[in-house]
């Protein structure tokens, strides 16, 4: 092999090579641009955090523990506070089936490397979060794409003849409620017929339920597919976006033998979760404050997407159409024929200061094209401010 | 292919299917059980951690910074501290230079992500950190040893009879300060044969410096190898030993074009490093309490080293031999010819309830057996502990 003749001519990983700028990194530059009104990030509100809660849980771990910034075995408790939270999702499993991460990225990750091979297929919604295919990048894998429409859900249909063809895949990644970018939830016969397709032809799904405890609707939410195929469904969760993204708190629920494999990969990728931010969020647990705080976020966010999808009627050109989400932070909206989202967005932020995600972020490549959608989050912003995004919004959209 | 019958009989990748319980956790176990006396692990002193100083952090930080526990971007004054750091260990470099990341332990793990292809090789000194052997454990690498001993230092000639034969690495790993296990430091003129021999052959240097800070003679330790050769040597630090090993915050040094690479990377393994621990060591650097907080450690630790090494004097059987350490945390101990350090450890904790991590843990697979060696830390115990840790040690040592 030829040696480089300078390290900026570094032989890095082929897959690696590709590789522009940080996509989160640039973005958040440009649209947190002061005067910008942003819909685009998955940001929950940062003046809803409870900061003070959070504060005496700081205080009172540091005072208490004198262990609490040593190295650290898994805290057992918090194991145990998880298995109450999933119990209010309707999902059983024991401390020993949780396994604590560095927020639901991380669980995911580690999951891939667990069952990711080369030469192995990965079935994929082909309306996706954006940072699960980031997981998928460094491996040599198959992508397979599932439909998965605003208007008509998950395409099980295509999903079983694809099974029943010999297809094989290493795993099929999901969310069910307050999907990432769709803002849909799947119906409980979706969720059945999914943990059966799982079941029967033994395939790994990971559910990715960073939204579950986010909804809005009288009757709360669905219990996710875990609880109907507690074998072959791994399950993400994570206080990202119920407590705080800079504690990096999640977990997975997975057959108890994959734990030790799990703690195994991950100790090669970071030797443990940082452990204080775990101590600050059982402690933030265990004085009762979780549940109250869940209510102020369902409420508000609920405010804030009625407000959003008000907006929408009046402000979007005729054609639009976009979804009702009972969960999450995000509505998904479809533009008429020809209107390119990737386009429109250019001249959204140079002429109305106003910035969204387009649809394309989310498609997988090879599958079916989104450039005619677009992800607005309305959880970040308070009302007014949402309101006059999308009252900007129309204008770009409205003039194609 | 097969489906597997049951979730417990799941294809995962083949690197993972050989793995047992995971070794820290376990190990964890053994030794932390109320009673053993602990030369095992490579913990920091507990007692020494600056708790009082990292309360006053974070809740400055909750009360003053209101995207504190929100979703960020790189901090960049935090960039701008470890530049200062970096300085004061003889290493110039921008804060365009530095990555943060979740632990030295990500540092390695990101650029094994990117320097790794399948069918490469990688020079790995034949005593080395179990965690680095465990970043390598996914890729289906070479692994190539190069003595490093701890009368000898590390053969250069050895390497550069390899690179010079065409043998073109991936990376070769190393620690220069507090070698971990050997406690050993590089010579100075060993750095700058090494940083000649990465200029010449283009090897990337992954240059491992958990342990430089700690350093107990006067006038300090030489500046790492990156001092030395600023393109090709990619240093990796910690607040881990220095401040807490729970708030995990480490740091790379690499050349600018890497650092987007890196973020890229990142993004995909857990979106991005747990921002409020490192607002936390930020307002603790910003407070200028760091070099008091080294000072204590290093003399704290230059007593417990002189401790272990006055009872190594007494208590070991003739003919053993160690190194005395100018940094770092360990002193690895050679036993006269046929003992078995691995073998000792179940006698050691059932007769005497004394711990230490047998030398094999260390060894690369292929290369030179390390079966009579074993590794002490000298951080993590009290002077008087230590003592008696080493007396019980030399029983079941003397009684081979």
């Amino acid at each position: 092999m030829k040696a480089p003749s300078s390290v900026a001519e570094l032989p890095v990983a082929s897959w690696a090579r590709g590789l522009g700028p940080s996509a989160i990194q640039d973005m958040l530059q440009k649209i947190t641009r002061p005067g910008v009104y942003s819909l685009a990030l998955g940001l929950p509100a940062a003046e809803l955090f409870p900061t003070e809660g959070m504060a005496e849980a700081a205080a009172r771990v540091l005072a208490e523990q004198g262990q609490a910034l040593q190295y650290s075995a898994t805290l057992e408790p918090l194991r145990e506070q998880v298995v109450a939270l999933m119990a209010k999702r309707g999902v059983r499993c024991s401390p020993a089936q949780v396994f604590l991460t560095t927020g639901a990225q991380q669980g995911m990750n580690l999951l891939a490397r667990l069952l990711l091979e080369p030469g192995r297929s990965v079935l994929l919604e082909d309306r996706v979060y954006s940072g699960f295919q980031q997981v998928l990048a460094p491996y040599d894998v198959r992508r397979v794409p599932v439909r998965r429409d605003a208007r008509t859900g998950l395409d099980l249909d295509g999903m079983e003849a694809l099974l029943a063809a010999g297809e094989r895949p290493a795993l099929f990644y999901t969310m069910s409620d307050g999907h990432n970018p769709l803002g849909t939830s799947l119906a409980r016969e979706a969720r059945e017929r999914l943990a059966g397709l799982a079941r029967e032809y033994r395939m790994p799904v990971i559910e990715d339920d960073a939204y579950g405890f986010l909804h809005y609707e009288e009757g709360g939410a669905l219990a996710p597919v875990k609880a109907w195929e507690p074998e072959w469904v791994f399950y993400v969760g994570s206080f990202s976006k119920i407590l705080a993204p800079a504690l990096r708190v999640g977990w997975v629920v997975v057959p108890e033998w994959m734990v030790f494999r799990l703690a195994t990969v991950k100790e090669a990728s970071d030797i443990d979760t940082t452990t204080f931010p775990q101590r600050m969020v059982l402690a933030f647990l265990q004085s009762g404050r979780l549940e109250g705080h869940l209510e102020t976020l369902r409420r508000e966010y609920r405010l804030r997407r009625d407000t959003l999808l008000k907006a929408l009627e009046t402000q979007l050109p005729a054609g639009a159409t976009w979804t009702t989400p009972t969960s999450g932070m995000f509505v998904w909206v479809e533009l008429p024929e020809g209107m390119d989202s990737t386009v429109l967005l250019s001249r959204a932020l140079e002429t109305q200061q106003v910035a969204y995600l387009p649809g394309q972020a989310f498609a997988v490549s090879g599958g079916r094209s989104a450039s005619h959608g677009l992800r607005l989050n309305f959880s970040a912003c308070a009302p007014e401010r949402i309101t006059e995004a999308v009252r900007r919004l129309g204008e770009v959209l409205r003039a194609g």
